[in-house]
């Protein structure tokens, strides 16, 4: 998985049917110092995560694993929004700090 | 899933017979500024994608998860096409805009 | 899916047996202005394809969906022969331009 | 498979309710040098590593095929930790000089 | 599939029960003109593969296609030691000439 913050949102009516209901976040991934990266994902969003947040991404056919993205064609999914990271010993994130 | 523009068609008559009535577009990866990249993909069609629209595409097994893809061998679809994108707090695309 | 030119052949008799009688070609991919690139992959054939032509390949588990293909260990199909591109409105390729 | 460190954490209260009891570890990439590179995953543990041990981490819908991640939204798993490795008959990596 | 050449070997003891007795390589990623190149995998063996040969793998899910890897926890297979490679008419690698 990968670890990314939530910066916007999709707005899209005409998709796939199945897709009705889902909501599309843009997430920006991050180094292991909790600094952005250039690259982005278009990730189906499974629990609630909103702007800011850090989060867990799952990608692939494991994007599909979760209840609101079951055998949809999404290839990328927050599955966890990250609370704390900790990184040989330190705290490099936490959640308070940042939202 | 990424984010692209259609730019182009493929034409192909010598192909596996599944593929038969299936659109093949070229999409060009973008940034989160919404320029293009050097990066480009050939996905297939699912909600009749125009060129120089803004698209979400999802990559991998994901890609068979549509009523146009099921059980082919494609391995990126068009799933979306984008009405706006907000970036933290800036509608960075808006459809009327640019097509 | 990606875009790429077959260039060569690879020869094994030391392999998978559900791999008997399976073509495996050497195909470089390509940018949208038709060079190649210095990537390349070994793909199976799907479609009958010959050296010089400009195919689209199929990635993952989708390279599984064709009748060559099915259940075997093979991770990249050519699963068409590309007889134009369009790009932008240019032809970009054009299959008896070229081989 | 990729070689890894472990090097960190993830701590998550908010995520798919499958997940629960799931650990979730920083990995960091390693050269074949034995050295970190600026690239890391977010792993799942199905094998107890520890913080410094060198594992070997499988991606995609082959991390779902371990009895901890069965079923599971995780597109990575830590499935086994490293004695030993060997390359060009040198002893690059031996577990008792690290940990 | 990606061409690599073995280098090296890994020990484990502690892994994934589904593991046991299966041979993990490690494999170094060549380039079109046979060149080792910085990116190397750890792939299961199916064939038999010695150090210093070229073979050719198979990543993701196909990884579990071969009658050594069903529904193992790997996302790399060796599937094919190459005999030889032709590109654009000219032999680059012959096994006799290397090992």
């Amino acid at each position: 998985m990968f670890l990314a913050k939530v910066v916007g949102t999709v707005v899209s009516t005409q998709k796939d049917p199945k897709l009705a209901g889902l909501k599309l976040l843009l997430v920006q991934n991050l180094t292991l110092e909790m600094q952005p990266t250039s690259s982005f994902v278009v990730a189906a969003d499974a629990v609630g995560a909103g702007k800011g947040e850090v989060v867990v991404c799952a990608a692939g056919s494991s994007a599909r694993m979760t209840e609101n993205t079951k055998n949809l064609p999404v290839d990328a999914v927050i599955m966890a929004i990250v609370d704390s990271l900790d990184v040989n010993g330190n705290i490099v994130y936490k959640k308070s700090d940042d939202v």
